[in-house]
């Protein structure tokens, strides 16, 4: 089943805050501009969440701030107390300023709604991007750019360290994947043409013939898939490289302030805002 | 078990019909022109689905327009209110109309009977072939126009677009078990001939022989299709760069119009009807 | 447990018909003789299936006739009506005949028993092939003549139609199977020698030896399945080739007739009936 | 759990015929000595079997022919009524009596009881060897004369016949499984050497090691046991042909008899008993 | 879920001792400190353990050593009384002591906090290292300190007795495991890249697409993993090989005390201890 | 869970014998000695079996050779009545003296405690050897010398018979798996070095990566394996060779007594015992 669109997400919003007493300057049309790909349920989490935390804030009525930090909370965790050491702090605010800077530079990218080194769940830090409007489709262009983002922050961690670390672990998975479904599935390496390859998950049965593939085409995958990380991962050098001065900049900021905000981090990069493609959606800041 | 025939399925919808207050004008012969290959269960829901709109509708009786939109609903989905960018509208258009092209220019395919850019499913937009008669086996000629109909939505996004999407996934998973069964178990490759070289689904008890092809043999199979599938690709990218302003002219009535039916499509592309084989049985509109 | 022999299945028809008004001219010895390879249980759903049919009649005894429709049911499958249309019934014709062309030249292929192009559970045509006594053993020419035969459908379609279909999958996958078990269980291949080489279906944990071959047998295996189909596949093709005129002749025999029987199919080739092996069996006409 | 030896088997006699009329002439040591590797329910069903007979042939005790029928029956299966073609009787009577020339001839081969070519249970015929004493370990001449002995039926058809048949499936499984063994289990070919590298059934937890060979070592055992087989089918086709005539006047007398005991047989064939090894047990006559 | 943090460690501890009678001196902060990775269960357990150490111990009250020696009976077993020869306390000691001094003089390992050859549950001595302060990822060159230190003990057998046993099982494990999940997990080969290229346990169904490698990249991935531990072990057989002399002076420690804790281990190898990293943590002595 | 060691073995023995009645003369410490290895169950085992060996042997009192001969049958099982023939005997008997003179000639193998031609179990001998102690790790140089043992028996035969048998197939078995443990989880082989590249039986979800070896490493396992056994192999011919008298004299006494313990066996062999490690147990003779 597909998630529903803006307006599908706005009636279900308005149906969950029935029962809430809402702060009537809440734009719920702005709230569903700013969840893309949520269910029912997870938009039912966000209101009850956001009604939890204004009962602790003591807030009369669910007011904006209690919703976006319910918000917040779904998409990116509850932040946890832990005690870093400064190499720690440091080096997890380059790895994130690493994914945040390739997401501003990148065409393709989604923009970055924030960035910080405040611990979450099992993540030290967190770069949150989202695109302005609901996506259908992947073109291949935004695809590259969501593995060179992924590669933003080991890359930004060897050129400032020297060395390379455990935690890009689920960041390296993420963009394996992409990679593989581009080559396996997608039809986006000319070596393999537009064929299905990889095995989908759990439809052998249904779809027998793209599971036997001989070792000659694993090896042609394996390849393609190589060829593609291991330009994105020169190009994200190169692209770090040139603008270490913005990734400083990032850094010094998120030192400092631990949580940025889209409009903070931009500017404490020195980077303009991506561009927005034509939409009539814009997304409430989150 | 084989499904009904043209007659048989008359039968069955004059047996599900009997409940039903039915407009004199509706011809339930060609209501079973229009459904090849279902079976008893699936008239049933058609004639369901037909009272419901009818209710809906303040129809005193069912009507053949309640009788096509239901089955139109069974076989394409419910359409669904999803707002769509411009620019999805513009590269679903395309991605349609270049189905919609390669299937009124290729012989051995299938009619166009229909084509939309209304979400239904899964899918943001719909075109939907189907043949003038009960067809019992495919020739060849006609599993390669398969391959290149399939192949047509994404060769039209790279012709216009320069970029290719994740949209293709299902088209390419089609093209791929079409171009897999030929080689494998229709014995439609002369390098493999007419040998059984892909395993039966669920079948390895009674048929074990063919799973157990060497590495080679799989080589060989992964080959063939590739060849198949690209031979296919270079001819449709001709032939849709060579028709372009067909395809342009059916992306402008698609995107003023949304649906088109049969005839609508045909003339919004300015090209004439598939010819239809000889045969007693001819399909009336969906 | 090995089927019964005649005499076997004769001593099994007069208990199944004890309780049955038989037509006393009713040749159960001849009956048996028509039906090698059944068991009780079959030889008990010929005579009830006749006795349906004499009810349906009104025969007041169940006569010859009747027990010989009955087997055709049980062996072939019911007729059903399906509307085909002339290049289907064409195209079958061609295919059922080249099946029995081919059968009727080859030696060591049983003698053909019926040619129909009347649709039946699965498939358009049916061509029934018999031996005249029951078979303990199978030389290795008869093999290749059953994988002559399940060729000389689709290569009567190739020479007369210029195409194929996927008309002919249950054919390949029979004579994928009879060469496979010739080279891997058979010792009929020189190059792989009298060993075994594919598994015994659910036999692993008693002959595990055989399902460890290596992928350098395996190829073997593959190559010499190929040598022996490629090799059966240009030996029908000329054998059909210079028999054209007995196909076509035969072909309008089953336009017109629609079902031929031994004599009648025989006939309408223009060929003599398959010598029969010195044996104290003959059987009955089915 | 090890069979009993003689001496067992002729207490494990004693206590199972307790109960049974026995005549005072029959010598349970000499059954003992023909049931080498039966076990106590084995000796139970010659027993009962023999009972069985007796009452059948109204013996007023159990008599030794009756013991030495049903011991037969227990191991070569119960005779069956099939009526076999001249022909199949003659090919039948080429392939046990092509496995008894064998046997008579090779060292190491256990001297043959029985040739017979009155079908049992699955089998159209039945040579039955078996050694002079109870056998603990097999020595490698001993196992090539078992694997030759199998060869030995195929081989006649080749040589009188031109054509080989389906019916040496059982002995290719048979000798296959034995040159398998030979190679990977019991260190006998010289390229392997003393390793286990085929799997023990059903002991994959507690012998992992030998189950997880390379394709180069699969390699290695097929090609071993091919070289074996290959040689051993040379060596065969040579003893036969230069032992044409000892074949057919076996095949005479088979084809005269049905079926000939161990002294019949050895006359048939005008060949010499194999020399018993030293040994203080000799069997009964089966 | 990830452990807690050396505060919410405090606070557990400050849960579980509420019930036990508490030396006052008793730190919970420097207890805290020491049991980095612990979870509450563990916390829990080390309450319990010390509570019965202290009643069998008859003091009043659970002070720091009765903390400290549960601690240790929950992190490296309970010690057992074996009588080892004298020959296998010498080689005992030299492992033990290998693991000791690589641990102390490479860059990047933890800190040696305890060497001793008393046999403690499967293992005959014990050394153990922790960390300074909680670690959150690991560098490259901490993860080849680790694979040097498992290297160790094996190391200093060969230097010394010219001889290797069975006892390196588990380091090998341990060392092959982290070199496969640098080289498959982490993006530290520079053959391989940043590309997931080894399963994640029992997470096939959802992420597919690293488990289907090729057998090249297979390949690829067990030549790195050897490279990178022939490396280490070259350097590590360097590094005992000029360090003899501290290795024989800690080897005499071992085997006058049995057991030696941080300083005392340090102290008698004549090795600095290694530098602690910048942090607000400096564990206890365990 | 670790097996106790002598001090506990004594422990449980004494445990165990407090409700029999036992002859004041009886050394549990040297009982215990003799048997290294077992636990708790096992030695009840020898307890229960030497009670009802003195209640057969109507001794009042439990007594050192009543608990001897239980230990025996636990260990190598009861002896079994056979029935050999003189060249069975003959074999066995070399083969077991192959066995033992190996044991015997070569530094690291365990002293030789009895050998035995009377069949037990499954087995038609037995060679028994065990440490002076108890031993915790294996060095290299046990682990060929106790490849090169099991090699003896087959090795003996060769040499003797010129012909080999399937008698050795469990030496097989057990030599080649502690050839792959060498080279795949103990580091033994230079080629591989010291990484693990077997799996570990039921581990797979706990340690996953050593299952994942590509083919080329396995190849190189099977490499390191057969050149392993085959070094040893041409050893032991060696060494057999040149002490064809040892083993001669060693087989009479066999064949004479059919049991020879300890001191018989070396005497009978003309070899001196195997020197004993400085240890401070020594085992009774079993």
């Amino acid at each position: 089943m597909q998630p529903p669109d803006r307006a599908g997400r706005e009636a279900i919003l308005r149906v969950h805050t029935r029962s809430v007493p809402l702060d009537p300057k809440v734009d719920l049309g702005a709230l569903a501009s700013s969840t893309p790909g949520m269910v029912g349920a997870d938009l039912a989490n966000v209101v009850n969440e956001a009604a939890l935390l204004a009962a602790r804030r003591n807030h009369e009525r669910v007011n904006t701030s209690d919703l976006n930090d319910a918000l917040e909370r779904i998409v990116l965790g509850a932040e946890r107390k832990v005690m870093l050491s400064e190499d720690d702090r440091r080096r997890t605010a380059y790895h994130e300023a690493g994914h945040a800077i390739v997401g501003m530079l990148t065409p393709g990218a989604d923009p970055v709604r924030k960035v910080s080194i405040i611990p979450r769940g099992q993540a030290l830090g967190v770069t949150f991007s989202a695109p302005d409007a609901d996506r259908f489709n992947f073109e291949q262009h935004m695809l590259l750019a969501q593995i060179k983002v992924a590669l933003g922050g080991r890359t930004a961690e060897e050129l400032v360290f020297d060395d390379i670390t455990t935690g890009a672990e689920s960041d390296i998975q993420h963009l394996t994947q992409i990679a593989r479904y581009m080559v396996g599935r997608w039809g986006m390496s000319p070596s393999v043409g537009p064929i299905a390859v990889i095995p989908i998950d759990g439809m052998g049965p249904f779809f027998p013939g793209s599971s036997e593939t001989s070792e000659e085409t694993q090896r042609l995958i394996d390849e393609e898939v190589r060829r593609i990380v291991e330009r994105a991962h020169e190009e994200v050098t190169e692209l770090v490289g040139t603008h270490r001065s913005n990734l400083d900049s990032l850094v010094a900021g998120l030192l400092e302030h631990e949580t940025l905000n889209e409009t903070a981090a931009y500017a404490a990069a020195g980077l303009p805002r991506n561009p927005a493609p034509a939409s009539e959606e814009t997304p409430s800041v989150v």
